[in-house]
């Protein structure tokens, strides 16, 4: 059997990283290098584009162009909050047929991965012969199957350094500051927040994940704690911090808003959740001081602060998609597999199946939560620290 | 008459600043360099660690030392909300007539101006001899006699960036989106905002500044406008933002809301009013992707994110306090003027009177506002680019 000849359609999805652009410009560079592929569609907004035929020829950007494409945060082709069915599907394949794509590389998270496998069945099911391959992305890091995800290691860097410049302002202004950290189900986010802490006394004092619950009552006592002992609290909370009984906190804030029904308002952001937290404490606990943010969007597409390892390994994801699409393997995820520690730190890629990383998502393993169920054990400071930018070394006076 | 010898202190006060240690260097910096300084005591908390007499060596700081203390973000020091009044002040002066002090340093905004106001007052009044000298740092740039403050180019740089990161984001997956900036009474943080839209199209689309009120309809009305003709919305508006009867959105905010009185709630925060906007504009608009974000405490202490013209600057206008008290002058607050623009751009620092400081705050001029009011003129662009950190360049596909 030759090899399979035929155009190839690349596209983004699902939230913006700051290096998913490394991987689509890994795909657009090791393209060039397989003849089987002869032109590169890129889809604009993902399967939207794909469904509307909108298209960009992606053989036209220079090297330069590449280089700031891949420099750039957030999703260079646009992205989708589409989540293909079926018959959605099928639309993406009668344009796939009609243009002649045998290569569908697609950069997303599970769900991405999801769409993938569909129009893979697809195709499979018709006898059309079609390639398809899925790049990792997400700043969650909930991604089955790889070790870690392309987008998490920025991501991290970002919420570490904020968390660190915070734990200063709030030693030079002591009080209760709480910071809300995105990932719904996954704590990986949060946690990456106790690189911030150098030494005994430093904040973050609390960590808390979605993986464990808290009372009310347990947070406020947590809190109290260690106001008393240190003089001031930098708490750092998931937005899917969840209360014993399951429930997120986010829906039990809006629950204890009565609303204005005029105004119809419902404050179930995490915004409002920053506030509840921050009300909650200051009244239970009688302290002047207290503070919250949420960190929000920022943390995803944040220009300069990338991790090195980071764009490194989201450019390679990129590519060795392409380099597996050119082999016998007709469909797969790509997965990154961890060797060594410290300096010795390194990945390989390795292909999975579609079906293994769309059926769900990971979460924070428990060994990484401290017995309290209010902090992050030691151990996740060796898997985190190889994916992250290394930490400003930082000062002030006793 | 013989120059005046003895000891100095030098304290931080008000909200921290990426640079503000800047500053503190330059102060200890030039204190070696003038004989007529004995020992320099460094005052933990501003004016609460002068009354508690609270003070650090800071002769024993190494170079290695100071040169981490200058980049870590925050006040080494520790700061302080303390608003000294007659008495407090009364306090602050006898604890320095204790040991001797005989020159005080105070980094802060136009309320530390007024404490080292009133202890000069003090001095001259009881014939002590004491010189004493502030040195400027805000991130709101509302200090009166400068042409800008230490502080304020590296919020600017975090703030511009993050909007930049934010349009892309946007722009990937179109929606409105609202970024609320700090500056309750002055509009220069937000208005550096307009630094991220680089062409025709791109965001921020809306900023609003406190300096000129909007109507909730209005502000609709723009954001509805924006949305049609471009398919997505990125509005960037301060926390101070007033409705057109003056009163600012953040206390209507808290009235819109009926509060659970056993909880006791009160979300006047800015994260309720960023929840507040995304709700009305989505209920009044129907357009279903609506966000909103705080940018919060990042803004002013990003460890990393700082302009190097800021730090430079913060540097010089320390030193320069201390080249001062060892001339003639008794006492003042170092302001900054700005010679030549663009790559000609240059300061120089000039000596004025503490009260002319400590009597109140400044807005942005009415010129850097365009005529609707919803966004900023290209001459506010002249102003603050040669105060930031160079923006990356960025790209994406059309």
């Amino acid at each position: 059997m030759g090899q399979l000849t035929g155009n190839a359609v690349v596209g983004q999805s699902g939230g913006p990283t700051g290096v998913i652009n490394q991987s689509l410009v890994g795909v657009i560079e090791e393209v060039s290098e397989q003849a089987c592929i002869k032109d590169l569609y890129g889809a604009l907004h993902g399967t939207s584009g794909i469904i509307q035929e909108r298209f960009s020829d992606l053989s036209t950007l220079s090297r330069h162009q590449l280089d700031l494409i891949a420099k750039t945060p957030s999703a260079a082709l646009g992205s989708t909050r589409d989540k293909p069915d079926q018959e959605y599907c099928s639309r993406i394949f009668e344009v796939f047929k009609k243009h002649d794509i045998r290569y569908f590389f697609y950069i997303g998270g599970n769900d991405s991965a999801n769409t993938a496998h569909i129009v893979n069945m697809l195709a499979q099911n018709t006898g059309y012969e079609l390639k398809v391959f899925h790049v990792p992305k997400t700043i969650d890091n909930d991604l089955l199957e790889t070790d870690h995800s392309p987008g998490y290691g920025s991501a991290a860097t970002f919420v570490a350094l904020a968390v660190l410049g915070d734990d200063l302002d709030n030693r030079a202004i002591p009080g209760i500051k709480i910071d809300i950290v995105m990932g719904r189900n996954a704590g990986f986010l949060t946690a990456a927040a106790m690189l911030a802490r150098r030494k005994e006394g430093d904040g973050p004092h609390l960590i808390y994940v979605p993986e464990r619950s808290v009372s009310m009552d347990q947070f406020c006592e947590d809190v109290g704690a260690t106001f008393d002992k240190y003089g001031r609290c930098l708490v750092v909370a998931s937005e899917g911090i969840c209360d014993v009984d399951g429930v997120p906190w986010t829906k039990k804030t809006a629950e204890n808003l009565d609303v204005d029904a005029h105004h119809n308002l419902q404050l179930s952001g995490t915004g409002a959740l920053a506030d509840f937290l921050s009300v909650t404490v200051k009244t239970r606990l009688e302290i002047g001081r207290v503070r919250a943010d949420t960190f929000g969007y920022l943390q995803r597409s944040f220009p300069g602060l990338i991790s090195p390892v980071d764009a490194q390994e989201a450019r390679y994801c990129g590519r060795m998609a392409v380099y597996y699409s050119a082999g016998p393997s007709t469909a797969g995820s790509v997965g990154m597999q961890r060797f060594g520690k410290g300096d010795r730190y390194r990945v390989e890629t390795f292909l999975t199946t579609l079906a293994s990383v769309s059926g769900g998502t990971k979460e924070l393993d428990q060994e990484y939560i401290n017995d309290a169920g209010n902090f992050i054990t030691p151990s996740f400071r060796d898997y985190v620290s190889p994916l992250v930018a290394p930490l400003l070394e930082v000062a002030y006076i006793e």
